[in-house]
Formats: structure tokens, C-alpha cells, sequence
């Protein structure tokens, strides 16, 4: 039987715990003379400092410097070919080629939507015939659903997570990867939350951009926009509803 | 019913005529103290020679100045997830969220070793099944089989073109992104000769970086070789056959 | 006798005149069933439309398919050093390793700020003193100048041009790269208009974002705006004015 | 006193001590239906022998995995320009906009083919003429010599790092990037012995993708080689000394 519980996995295996300080010498050697060893000793204040004016300034290129690995598992390969779409990263993809999702590694994603898993039992049964009637695996799985599970090793910079967190934390974003989306977030909040305590959708990303730099917006507290649109053109007094919608996808999938 | 006839093509949209021109010029301009305007009216003899010796000498970033768009249509959804993983491109790709393959969209890639269509028709079948459910569309596409087709515009640059070349070209690939490597090749060739000549698997292209500068090889004319193998492990002289049975793959899916 | 005019020359080399047409065609074969054979008749004002929703929706993939090939010639190593950081771009650099910057060739780039060039003459013997004891070229070059003169052919899409402008356009980039960012725009903006027509630097690329979407704001014509500052603290009743300090730079020069 | 002992100095700063076996398990997880946590108890031998066969058939994307931060202290620009030039990797460059290189901090790298040092104290009196007739820092330092020393933060991960040494440590590498080369990847070698075991100049690189898989080269043995020579011109009997003569850069500058 295929489980309607939402199989999908998200976990951190690899990052630098000293991400944050890393990141906060860089930003400070740009404008010093001096080299790495003389900033090591930099006091978490510091270091909270050097993030929060990379970030509201735009200084970007400072946060490539925290490197994250995350393992993906069991979402659809909807959701792998929208993910891989994000080319500054580094994947491994389970290969269906390799490794047959059969019997029990069977276990496509099914939508909220779909009122039972019905139908992807019946592609399964074709999936079977066809595997029967000697058609090679690397062909077979041409039948197998875009639902079916499959597992993802990323590598992505703070950067590029920040810009992944604007795309894909959006509601617009497909309900499965959005929900990967706010699952990664809160793994890498959890270690390093200085370096992500301004992510969030484009919305919150650009408001950052425009809005009085001493009074930066973050997804933890709601104040009133200075954008009087998001990008998609959500308008300024939307904007706040659309991202607790977003957000409650992960309540939908439990 | 669904067609056994392969539905995909491979048309170069985009690209500069001059682009060769281009390439041999920026080679020259590294070495030389004059402008560009100085170098316009190179000869097509040096041209020649300014790409030859570039790509010989493995000094490839010159070969990025030429840059080819390309619309591949009706390929399957299992080969455009390959193709996206080329990061170094620009992707365009019809959505399934937006672009239902309904009735005579819906033309899946039906493998040769099939021996009939069959499934594919059973799992359209479900699809619209669940499409009458209710299941917006955006949902019931988790149902589509990996085959599906899909359309993609692709612009790539000669140097990651000779990358793409390598390894797509080689049997090791699977047969259908294989086999619209084979054809991309046949339209970059028909008009820009001299820049794709030394493009092959990568068994041809590593073997132009180790035998002697003034007998390179090319797919055109088989020649003994100075690897002792290939990279996927192929022995020397089983090297050819190799590459034949790959391009054979174009008569197969005729 | 180093001249005081200032020696850089920047020229659009090469590009795909129906660049436009090919980012319009991509962006609505995203949303459509048919092929490109299909869109090719595009009408202007479709092109137009298409184009310009791409932008203001933040669409940017799709700009990624038309590309321009620049000459950059006569900037100095400064200028140069900052460009290659740009890193989605492609780059062929005279070499001072094999093209000694000597005689007519020598050509620094004297910043406006200086009284006279007196100081990249002295340079320059010392150059010569060094070159005549026998160091070889690729060391002497370690006494010349960071304002030696260099040509940089520069390959971008456009996509990366208007991040490019963005930064590079802005009052707080060096005035040289700034002066070649403004020649670049003028550059393609003359051949592809509507592809160009929001570009600025980010102060008016964040506002794009956050105004109302009817209401788009370009270098032409200032219209008050929704932001309350640029991203580098500008306020709101400032950025206007900081812009034509920008592209003053340009008259500065000649 | 401007010294000649060559002020430059290559730490690593940050890396992931993990990062052989994420590389091994990615690797892995591509072969397999299981997640992760499956695979995370994985021996010394197992690690060894999924790296080693991704190296040896090219499988490089899992190296992507591993990412390691150097701070780079006191090369010159004409280094720093080199080595920005690697576009895949992640770059902090101190800023001769806001911080001076006066006094103690002006170090210039003297090529070893210098005699004396004396032209780069010439060249900083013109510097300090400049500064004191009023042109700002940001102008001045067009007049500082391409040898003057900067400091540069870079993150790169071990896949880029192979394509760096190959390039970097060939003799046909000016002998400061070649130097930095060489001393990086003595520190990556000792932290990730397994990861790099097979690193060396361009020549090594392709020779493994051409001589039999059981029989790989490394740095470490000189072997005969397959290769009738390297893809600078070096004959097959030359490589070794070549290679050799490389390295000797590091006796040379101490």
C-alpha cells in the first residue's frame, strides 16, 4: 500500500560550525590590512555586526564563504528537476538507472490534493508488466510516475540559500519544494542563525533593500512594508498573510 | 494512439555566423598589444589556425565567446532532468504546471526496447482520471510517466559544448539524450566546421591531450590511438566500434 | 608623453541582432504547448510585451539567451581586476606576460584626480631600468603600474549585464569601471531597446521590485519613488540626483 | 627596507574534517535505494574505495561535496588577478580602495630574477608624492606597482581544486601562482590524504584518464607514462623532470 504520509526527509549532514566567524573575518579582512590570524579572536558581537552589514548592504559575496550539505530524501522527481534548476550547487541524484524504486523504494510522492494514491498503484502495476516483458531498468522507468521518490545529495553556499530561500519559500513555488524549502530553513537556523535571520521570499528579501537600514524585517516579526507590492504582485498589505500561507504547507503534509 | 516514431527534434535557433571569427580573434588579441579592429579582417586560413592550436592546447576558455541556442522538443522528462544538470547553460523549459500535455500534446517518448505503447497509454488514462477528480493540473502532472515530453531552449557556449560533447556522446549515456547529443552536433558542424572538429566523446577528447600536436584525431577518420583505454575503461582498440555503436543510435529511433 | 585623455574605448563585437525575439520566444514557450516553429512570426509588440513582463516579474532566466561580445580596450589593471570578478561571464585578457606594455603601448590610465602624469613616467623608467638588467618580461611587469593600460574581450548575457549595471553603474562603484558600465549600456542599449530598458543601477532595479507593476521606472524619466533608500543608504529624495552624478563621470573623462 | 624573502603565506582556514566521507557517501547514494543515515557508519576502506573509482572514471561531481577556505596573505596583484580568473570557487579581497598598503604594509613580491629590490622603493615614492599632492587612495593606487601584496580569502571545493592544480602547478604557471599552488595543495593533502592522492599538473590529471585503472599515477611514483606527451608539448620522457622543476619554485623563494 502506498502511504499517503508525506515521505520527504531533509537533513543537514555537513556544514563548518564556524561558518558565522568565517564569514564575519572575511567581510572585515576586506577592509583591513591585517591578516586572518589577527582577526581570529573576533567576539561574537563582532561577528553579529560583520553579518547583519554584509547582508543589509548587499555585500553578498562575503556569505559564499559557509558551505552547507543537506540529503534530501524521498521527495518526487517533480521536485528533484525544479531543485537542480539552481545551478550554483552541487548534487548527487539517486539514479533510477542504477536503482529500481521497487516494492518497498516504491514510495511516490502523492499530492494532498489526490483523494487516494489510487493512481499511482495502477502506473506501478504498468511499471511491473513492463519490467516483466524484459525492458532494461534505464528504459523501464520511463513509465514510472514524475511522483516517484527519489533522494538528493545538495551542497549549496549561504548565498545561494539566500537566494533559494527567496524563490522558493514564495507560495508561488510549488507546494513540495516550498515545503523542502522551510524545512531547510529551519536546519540551518538552528546552527547558524545570524547568517540566516534576513532570509525569506523575495518580499522580505527585497523590502530588506528599501526600507531604513537601521530597522530591518525579518519572517520572525511582522511590520509594515515599505514595497507597496511583492514581486509576484502580491499588494503591500497581502504580503504578510501570503507568506503564513506559505508557510503552513508544513502543517498540511504532516 | 501513441506514435513508436520518436518525436524529438533538435533545431539551432540561435547563434553568431561569426562566431569562428570571434573565437580566433579573442585567441589572438591574448598575444597581440593591438585592438580588436586591428584583427577584422583575418583570414580564414588563420582563423583556422587560431582555433586549432586553442583547442589543442586545451586553451578553452576562447571558445566561449561563440554561443548556440538550440529548441530540443517532444525529448522526455527523464532526459531534460539529464540535461539541466549541465550547469554551465541557459534553460528555458515548458512547464507542466502551466502547459497541460493533454490529447495531442500528450506524446511521451516511447523507448525502443518497448514493444509496444501500451503503458503509456494506460498511465494517460489514470492521469485523466485524476484530472476529472479534481486534482489541479499542477498536482495530477505527479501522475505523468517520466516519458512525457517536454520542450527545452537551451543556449550553451562552444566550450561547455565540447563538455557536453564528451559525455553525452559516449555509449556509457543514455540512448536519448544520446541520441540529441548526436544531432546538436550535426547542426553546430554544419555551420561552424572549424570550431567543432575535435569535438567528440570524451574518449577522443582526452585522447587529442596526450598524442603528438600535429596528428590530432577527429570522429571523421579512425586512427590508432595512444590511450591505453578510455575513461569509462573501454581497451584501445575497442575504442571506435564504441563510438559507432553510440551514433548508431540515430538509425535506431528513426 | 603619457596623454591625459583618457584611452579606453568599449565596443559592442558581437551579438545576435534577433536577441530579443529569441528571449521573447523562450519566455513564452515556457507557458505554451507548441515549439518554436510555432512562435517565430512573433509580432514587435508581442516581443515587446513579453520582454517586459519577464523583467518586471523577475523572470530573469529567459534573459540569459541573447549574449553580447565586447572589446574592451586601454583600461588599466585596476579596472580589469574588478570586471573578471564578474564571474557568469566570459573573458580573453592581453597577456603582459607575452605583450610588453612598451613605447606607443604603454598608454596608462592617469585618473582624473591626478595633476599631471608625471608619476607614470617616472614609473615607466624603472620599468625600462628593470627590463634592461634581464629580468624577463613576466617579471619587470611587477614595476608596472596598477593604471597600466590592458584589453579585455568581455562576453555577458543579458541577464548578467543587468546585474552587471546594477553594481557597476551605481556612484559607488570606481569611476573607471563605472565610466565603461555606462559606455557598455549605451552599447546595447542602441541595438536592443526594449531588452535594455530597465537597466540601472540597483537603486532602480529594486524599485522595479517594489513599485507598482503599471508603473515601471527607467534611467529616462524620474519619477518619484517607493523605496525610502538605495541599498547603499541613499535616501528616497537623493537617488535621482546620485544617478546623473553617476553617468557624469562620462563627461569628466573625455 | 623592502626584503626579498617572499612575503607570501597559504593557510587553510575552514574545511569540513568530514569531507572525505560525505564525498564517499554521495558517491554511494547515487548506486543506491537507501538514505543517508544507511550509509553513515561507513569504513576507512569504504571511503577509500568510492573515492578512488570516482576519481578514476571521472566521476567528479561528487568532489563538489568537500569545500575548503584558504587565506592567502601577501601575494601580488598580478597573482591575485590570475587567480580570480577560477570562476567556480568564492573570492574576499582586501580593498586598496580603503585600506592602504603604506608603511609596514607595503610588501611588495620581488621576482627572484630582481637583483635588487630598489625599483619597487622607487616606484612607492611616487606612490607617496601622489598621496600627499591630494589624489584619494582610491586614485593613488594607480600608480602602485603590479607587485604590490594584497590578501585574498578563497573557498573552493575539491573538484575545482583538481582543475586548479592542473593548471597552476605546470611549469608554464608564472612561478608565484605556481608557488601558492603547490603550497595549497600540501595543506589539502595533509587533511584529506584519500581526497587528493591523485592531484598533480594537467600532464597527471590526463595521463590517469589514459592509462590502465589499476595502474593510476600519482605525484608521489614516478611511473612511465602512456601519454606521448603533455598538453603543453613536453614529450612522454621529459614529463617527470618537467614536473619536478615545477615544484622547485617552493626551494627557490624561501
Amino acid at each position: 500500500m502506498i502511504s499517503r504520509a508525506l515521505p520527504f526527509k531533509v537533513r543537514l549532514v555537513a556544514y563548518n560550525p564556524q561558518g558565522e566567524k568565517v564569514v564575519a573575518i572575511a567581510a572585515k579582512m576586506s577592509r583591513s590590512r591585517h591578516g586572518w590570524e589577527h582577526h581570529e579572536d573576533m567576539s561574537q558581537e563582532e561577528i553579529e555586526t560583520w553579518i547583519r552589514d554584509s547582508i543589509i548592504h548587499g555585500y553578498w559575496s562575503v556569505l559564499e564563504h559557509s558551505v552547507y550539505t543537506f540529503s534530501i530524501e524521498g521527495i518526487s522527481r517533480v521536485a528533484s528537476h525544479q531543485f537542480v534548476r539552481h545551478r550554483i550547487a552541487s548534487y548527487t541524484q539517486m539514479s533510477h538507472r542504477f536503482a529500481k524504486p521497487k516494492d518497498e523504494f516504491y514510495r511516490p510522492v502523492v499530492p494532498p490534493s489526490f483523494k487516494s494514491p489510487e493512481a499511482f498503484e495502477k502506473v506501478y502495476q504498468e511499471y511491473l508488466r513492463v519490467l516483466e516483458s524484459g525492458v532494461p531498468e534505464e528504459d523501464a522507468r520511463y513509465v514510472l510516475p514524475n511522483g516517484v521518490n527519489t533522494n538528493l545529495v545538495v551542497t549549496m553556499n549561504a548565498r545561494e540559500l539566500y537566494n533559494f530561500f527567496g524563490l522558493r519559500l514564495c507560495t508561488r513555488a510549488q507546494w513540495e519544494i516550498r515545503a523542502v524549502a522551510w524545512l531547510m530553513l529551519d536546519e540551518v537556523k538552528k546552527v547558524h542563525p545570524l547568517l540566516f535571520k534576513f532570509a525569506g521570499p523575495n518580499c522580505i528579501l527585497h523590502e530588506n533593500f528599501v526600507r531604513p537600514e537601521d530597522d530591518p524585517v525579518t519572517l520572525d516579526q511582522e511590520k509594515e512594508l515599505v514595497s507597496s507590492r511583492c514581486i509576484e504582485g502580491v499588494p503591500r498589505n497581502g504580503v504578510w498573510k501570503c507568506i503564513r500561507n506559505s508557510r503552513m504547507i508544513l502543517e498540511k503534509i504532516k
